[in-house]
């Protein structure tokens, strides 16, 4: 199968799945109620609703499926305050039920890979198409393999701006900083499900990105190849909770036609 | 007041927003029904709704609420045949209704600064704490600033691995490659929202990371610290257009309790 195959060619597979009707006015309220909530009362979220919240996490799209995500649910009382300070001690981290380290790993994409690869020869009851199979055994290694120090994707980004000269190619990742703004942004598609579901079971949130990374890193010993991508913490609305009104710049500013 | 109390304490504010209770089952409905459909039929999508789905995407929560994205909506036909080629014409872009390119801008942050200072200071009904108007007037400069080549960022990089032997000091942004970061993680919690939305009115997504980054740049004209975050395509799902089962990997390999 060639490469342009590969893209192009809408697969005979025997599925179908059909989408339910959501009531636009429950997202509505899902997405206008949502607010960055700095100040929690004091009541628990049950395990359960928590349980609900990551598994919302873990649906969202991630960059070819490879999901390259953790969640850290810090339940330990003092492990918390310790986070709390690694956060600067903020009213939304202090207050907090509940403080999510959500971390990107731009490390882990071979070995998903191969998990990818590995899952679809277990699967009996569908075969995957040729295309998948290429899809996952070469291309993501030609889309993220940088190598040591870069040096792979050095020259691939040398290559790749040579065959842009003759026509349409995807850079994929050549540096360290695509690898990173890679991972984050999957990470951030689960982040965003993680906050709406915490609003949709009548909790709230607040994505923390300002703390203290070096020593979160730390804490949780993660490898070089892994980040975090934001603290979310969570808990119930207290009433001093929402710093103010929603700010927004105009829409014209954002939203272009083309 | 001290930088401490910028961040620990709780200002004082005549402010109360309190959420209306959702749906669960519709939130479970539309993360479940969310799928990356990759075939659409023949079917437009409103203006109406269209709309209603960027205003949800800029409801998104973004780092200091600095709205560091942009959405261009593809609407000639021939400039859609333009961008589905960059996507390597791939199903999921050669059919769709709607294309949206999602772009993060690490380049706007001085700019949306000052304008929040300039709407806190048009705002006649309340008064802005004094900890928020240091904070855009100072902290979010000490946090993003680089420098040409990056070279206050380096020096300040080499200070706060300093100044976390003896405390909890956040980096900030330090390098292009951490602005990078930084913009595109926000504008991807605004992408998530955005398919939502689609799912949310009865249409459905997909996100696409695999175009000619550089093409793309340059259809839309975009400065060096621009870049699209994605292409999504949207649109009304074909009964071939979900490509088989949702495959996540076992819960345990991403989440964990400490």
């Amino acid at each position: 199968m060639s490469k342009d195959d590969i893209f192009t060619k809408i697969p005979e597979l025997n599925y179908t799945e059909t989408a339910q009707n959501i009531d636009p006015n429950e997202f509505e309220k899902l997405i206008h109620g949502r607010r960055s909530v700095r100040v929690y009362i004091e009541e628990k979220i049950s395990d359960e609703i928590i349980n609900k919240c990551i598994d919302a996490a873990l649906l969202a799209p991630s960059s070819s499926n490879l999901q390259p995500w953790e969640f850290y649910r810090v339940k330990s009382p003092e492990k918390k305050k310790e986070i709390a300070k690694y956060c600067l001690n903020q009213p939304a981290a202090r207050t907090a039920s509940e403080l999510i380290i959500c971390v990107a790993r731009r490390d882990t994409w071979k070995k998903h890979a191969k998990q990818m690869l590995e899952l679809f020869e277990s699967d009996k009851e569908q075969e995957t198409p040729s295309s998948v199979i290429s899809y996952y055994s070469k291309l993501v290694y030609l889309a993220n393999t940088i190598g040591p120090c870069g040096i792979v994707g050095f020259f691939k980004k040398i290559l790749i701006a040579f065959k842009r000269l003759s026509g349409v190619m995807p850079g994929g990742n050549s540096s360290v900083s695509d690898m990173r703004v890679w991972a984050h942004k999957s990470t951030a598609l689960a982040c965003e499900n993680l906050m709406l579901a915490f609003r949709a079971y009548g909790y709230d949130s607040c994505p923390m990105e300002g703390f203290d990374e070096s020593k979160v890193n730390k804490f949780l010993n993660l490898p070089k190849g892994a980040e975090a991508t934001m603290i979310i913490s969570a808990g119930k609305r207290a009433d001093n909770g929402v710093y103010g009104q929603r700010v927004r710049f105009p829409k014209e500013q954002f939203y272009f036609e083309i």
